[in-house]
């Protein structure tokens, strides 16, 4: 399969080095809006680059598209390369705002393009197992979920800018993970945030750098996520499901095995994996895999459209809970 | 330091015993309504048998009290010891009706008599090492306490009647330890809670087994509780502490060290302790500890009859939370 | 059952409060060749202080006795004890000379006065559990054994003199711990020793403060011994048991269950339990309650007097391998 | 730098794939007396099909050598790459024969062509992370190694054939682990070797499944490595180092960190990762890095040929301690 990417950024040029490094895809062409961005990929990992994101969508050498570029494009690059029978795979969210991502929804509903939204943790292995194991019925009936994860560290300010707030930047990896371990849509939503870590720039930015929240399914399952801008000790994701027979975990990754032992502690591991592209190199890669089994199987995509659009309702009823200070019914986004 | 026990089932027991074995108190008497219950704490752990409690607060043998039995007689025992002088360490909850907690507190009002009340929690010596670590400034300033404490099973049907419901019979362990661990007042509450174990009996009795629970303080401080009336793998009693600049956690025990190793698992460990007698054994004996010396040195009991107070408190905001589906500010208790 | 403690240092004392503690057994009377710690130990856990050993054999209020005095003594008060009627659990070692232990052996043969000698580790509640998981079958046919032993640090000066040399005093425990788990003979001993923490004392004493040592049976199971006299990170005590369908191990013992993440570390946990008194606290509550169980059933004491002597002919042939550089039969000493 | 690969089977094949993903080597050119070994692992990752070795060392396209195939050529593929002036990278053991090895290294003795003995386990980043806190002395000075080395199954009988016996095969990573993690040199060697998988075909191949050894420096450091040909919870690697401040160890690896929680196992993981492809992928990916460095660099290689050959001394010199039941001087082998 011929691939472009579309948005040379971090997270761009490594989608373009597994698409290099995938035996069934081949990097063709490269955009960004910033051109020598888009040359720099092009030099490690091979493809044209293009002049245009018309170019890319016009091509007779691209048979599918990666989007990784602005979040405030990715609809509009769903839509056109829907448009352009390409098969697409966009980095989250589709959109900070659920009117453009419903406007989205409305333009390509019906199409039998391939759209995935790239919820990487979804691809972890050990999140996978752990999953799998609970809809393999091997912890009985499940009844909570807890999910934790936290940054290593506060983006630059720039960052913020752009990324919609916390719980529709970060969390929203969140609210798909948790409907991805629940099996179920969470009917309730549940939220506080604050700003524990730089009070001052969260306050004029108008945006949280911690949260808590609860979910809750239509038959009572519960599931609780937290988020922290920063921890210390490295990247913290983890998943925990307890059911009626047991429980099943999903920890976090060490470099090595290393254990230290002193005077003064013992068993002292190396600190966590840090950051997403080093703790989630098998998700990426699967993530490719699974789109380009779905492409060349004509199957629906293991992370749809409607998926996106879900995570980022939970992330508005989160918000109107913190607002409201009331338990809000996901209902009230459809 | 000579003590009676009044109340002599599982856990007056256990205290009688530990009373026995602690270098400075020695059993003298021992009472329950349940005459041969008396008698046979009694014959394992010496202490006369009382006919009644109030040959316990007249007797010249007996220094203190310690009062495990119904919940129902704990504050009008609280108030008898203190009337009697004797310092009176007092199992959980004080009462399931906050009136009565409120009017048992006015009645002792201004006394110099020691009451201590029984959260064992948090003379766990993991647990306090945690919350020793953070309150020393070793993880910088506090942001987020997560407490996960299961039960291994459900209680039988007969304990319900006068448990007062999860909140107050359950989770007001883990309020307290909560605001042990945050250093600070928890000032607003927020709760969901089902009946996913036994959804026919929870509902009959209008009491739930599944719990999830977001406290934060004044700061900004976020506390998680999640509680579940059964664990398949043991008690299940975590703390996670999250402060600026790292982590501390208190984790399960297990009875030994053994790991099984096979074709299908590695690293398999023993299920946790259980139940609470096993795995608070050194918690229940530093808590005698602790009530003795501060009988001794006149000091202030390290768990006092406002922390019972403000540990109901917050299952009753936790109640108000569920039943109106809303954040409930705990000042509405005040 | 009525006990008496012959030697009030740092171990008969703990043996005399566990005595006390444990609900069949009774402190009735204690001898030290230096009073005041016999007064002392009486004074903590009762019994009458005895003003001779002579007094003890001959008391008609102590039914069994725990010898807790010099090695030096040790065979004396075995043969004395047992002449006298009086079931016996005798610290290790038997005697440092093998001569002197086959003598007592020759003087006790045919007795029917139980003998126990001290080897606590077999009681140890995670170390017992994976020798029954090796003896049960669940890791099929036992192939290796690994047993690290390490003591936190070097004992003072005057320890050495009466201690027999590092294989007679520290390893003693391991090999008796190497049969135990190997269920099964020894019958070839390779070892080196060296003197690495304290070149110079280990040179002017003739001792050794490191060693390494391989066991095999008859039937080629091959067993490992790690010893060193420090360990700067606790008192290190392992077990591994690799048979052809799994392994099983037993470790370390933490005091509690934190675990500290920071920027440099994470899953830091707590130094092990340090010394043998903590770390085999429950090992020999439940040496005395084998013992007691012995002598009330008649039954054949757990750990017999030639459990002893074997761990004794296990010193000697490696004290053999290490002097004539080579593999040493066993057999070479029966 | 433009790379060949002689030899195509497994472990050739993986070093082609690896030499295609390094940035800094190409594959331009494989061989196999297999011819068919040889097209499969060029197209799939490039690199023309030599027709014979001698092409392979006479080619303007290739600047260094991999060589992977069978024990018996690689002494004289050594000697030839070295001949045509092109670095040669060398699966372990140089040779099965002492003399053959010690006859090579006088043939290429002087000279200034890199020669890297394929010792992969040096470069897995937990061993050499463990190596360097040793040797940067954050254990302070090193007492002891203990290496286990167990394959996940015995290999099939065809295997044992070229294979050199368990020593040679095998033992010999541990042996030069045992050299890196020592930082010096072993001068004496204990082993006992046994048969306890298969008995019946270890007989009848003269050969052995399981060992135990003891090695010792000339200032008394000791090591132990323990090697089963079977170990049912996978491939289990792990080394330790004690010292007089502290330990450090390198462990098992798991594909990821799920852990399950059941009423008869907590904590229980994952088995590990298995076969040497899979744990040691970093290590085989640095491998290749180290030689592309000193290549380019003109640096010593890591692993030099020396390296390879002190390897198989021990490895001889253990065979004579099992011969001659005796500690074996490594300076008989000098």
């Amino acid at each position: 399969m011929r691939m472009a990417v579309i948005g040379c950024g971090r997270i761009g040029r490594m989608h373009a080095a597994n698409i290099r490094l995938h035996p069934e895809t081949e990097l063709t062409m490269v955009f960004d809006e910033h051109a020598p961005s888009a040359r720099e990929v092009s030099a490690e990992n091979g493809g044209a680059v293009a002049a245009s994101a018309d170019d890319v969508f016009s091509s007779s050498d691209v048979d599918a598209v990666l989007v990784a570029s602005l979040t405030a494009t990715h609809a509009e690059y769903i839509e056109r390369s829907v448009a352009a029978g390409k098969p697409v795979l966009c980095e989250k969210p589709i959109d900070l705002d659920l009117d453009r991502v419903n406007a989205c929804a409305a333009r390509i509903a019906g199409t039998r393009v391939p759209v995935q939204i790239g919820f990487n943790r979804r691809f972890d292995p050990g999140h996978r197992a752990a999953r799998d194991a609970a809809a393999n019925g091997e912890i009985g009936m499940l009844h909570q979920v807890v999910i934790t994860s936290r940054d290593p560290g506060m983006p630059p300010r720039s960052y913020y800018e752009n990324a919609g707030g916390l719980l529709r930047d970060m969390t929203i990896h969140d609210f798909d993970l948790a409907r991805f371990m629940l099996g179920d849509e969470p009917t309730e939503v549940m939220a506080v945030a604050g700003r524990l870590i730089d009070p001052a720039l969260m306050d004029e930015l108008d945006d949280h750098d911690t949260a808590m929240i609860i979910l809750r399914t239509a038959d009572g399952k519960q599931c609780h996520i937290n988020n922290s801008r920063t921890s210390a000790y490295g990247y913290d994701q983890r998943v925990e499901l307890l059911g009626s027979e047991g429980m099943v975990t999903s920890g976090n990754r060490r470099p090595h095995e290393t254990r230290r032992y002193s005077g003064t502690a013992v068993e002292a591991a190396t600190p966590y994996l840090d950051f997403f592209i080093e703790r989630y190199r098998e998700a990426f890669m699967a993530e490719i895999d699974a789109f380009a089994r779905s492409v060349r199987d004509g199957a629906e995509p293991e992370v749809s459209f409607e998926d996106g659009r879900r995570a980022l309702i939970l992330a508005e009823a989160a918000y109107r809970s913190i607002a409201e200070r009331r338990l809000v019914a996901v209902g009230e986004f459809d």
